[in-house]
């Protein structure tokens, strides 16, 4: 598939690897707040229904080494992945298109455990530009590149109606953005060097759907 | 083509097939929106980045056929995946934890549009329980079994810190949950006949960072 094939000419880490660590982070902070001080990639291949071989390739990509027979200690693996995964930096971002979504976004506090910090949103609608929501100003889009520099901001989370997608994501390209996380379900293009993350949260719908009509029903 | 097969083709539909066929509903829709009135698979291809043959692949599961030279009528083409993706249809749904990211999704009026109606959030936090977010109520957890009930719900929407995951899944199954959503960042468990969507939109997250150090820096 052709996201697969982006993926993997710009970076050595595969995708797949990059969905599964957060799973065993999530899993080893578990662990350590239940003060287990180790665990075997058997336990948790049997704990998240991944192969164990699997499970120790892709911490192979860590600087972490499990000891035979004892496995990895607990903090110090919930450490190194925090830190692997960039969850422990503060990566600044924008919000573009300050809707029902782009709102939800902002106010959502989870973001911040994972690195990520929404320092403003952007809109056209002369209704909400000037206001705020949970203490982050609104700005006029036309705003966008001076703020940007003055923000430093690395990642622009792209929440406008389908129809502007592309046009806001060349548009925030050309601002000097270097990541767009893609909340839109539409298949924007941008070049090479910037990163671009796909969370077409209502495709995952589809798929729910699709299953449901399949199973008790 | 009898009704039996119909199901038979539909319950085999790939989960890839299942997330493009929405990258086709939305640039059909933007068509649509400007008046276009027939578009071809080549065309798709192009501005999707999909292989043409993928797309009239993917379109072959829906009951629609283009023309040779012309392509698809798009108002009949947008309306077929609509009705296939079952984004027409109401599908009630709770949000089990209503912190940040559950009131969140409460906000976003976006997912009405696809079909999925949030009829009452749930959490254990006596300071919320009793209250509204956008006129949905938040109930006490205790009472979700008799709550989905009367509710006709067939969606429980996961957004419970992570180590809850697996035990408020166990307890949405055991009330007669169909379908599960779940946010959180673990890799939750269920049996066969439940139909299981996993939006880990935090690792995501991990994903951009990953490509944004590749990258321009």
């Amino acid at each position: 598939m052709n996201e697969q094939k982006t993926t993997a000419t710009r970076s050595l880490l595969p995708e797949p690897t990059l969905r599964r660590l957060p799973w065993y982070l999530s899993y080893v902070g578990m662990l350590e707040n239940k003060g287990v001080g180790t665990v075997s990639s058997t336990q948790i291949s049997k704990e998240l229904n991944v192969d164990a071989s699997q499970i120790a390739k892709d911490l192979s990509f860590l600087n972490i080494k499990g000891k035979t027979r004892i496995g990895y200690d607990v903090p110090t693996l919930r450490r190194s992945l925090v830190e692997f995964l960039g969850f422990e930096c503060s990566h600044n971002a924008v919000v573009i298109g300050s809707g029902s979504l782009g709102r939800a976004l902002m106010q959502d506090a989870g973001l911040a455990q994972y690195g990520l910090s929404i320092v403003a949103g952007f809109d056209v609608n002369p209704a909400i530009v000037g206001t705020k929501v949970c203490g982050i100003p609104i700005y006029d889009i036309s705003e966008l590149k001076a703020r940007l520099e003055k923000l430093h901001v690395g990642i622009a989370i792209l929440s406008v109606p389908v129809e502007h997608s592309q046009r806001v994501a060349d548009l925030a390209i050309a601002s000097g953005i270097e990541a767009i996380w893609n909340f839109t379900p539409y298949r924007i293009k941008a070049p090479q060097h910037i990163a671009l993350a796909n969370t077409s949260i209502y495709a995952h719908l589809a798929i729910m759907y699709n299953r449901m009509s399949h199973g008790t029903k």
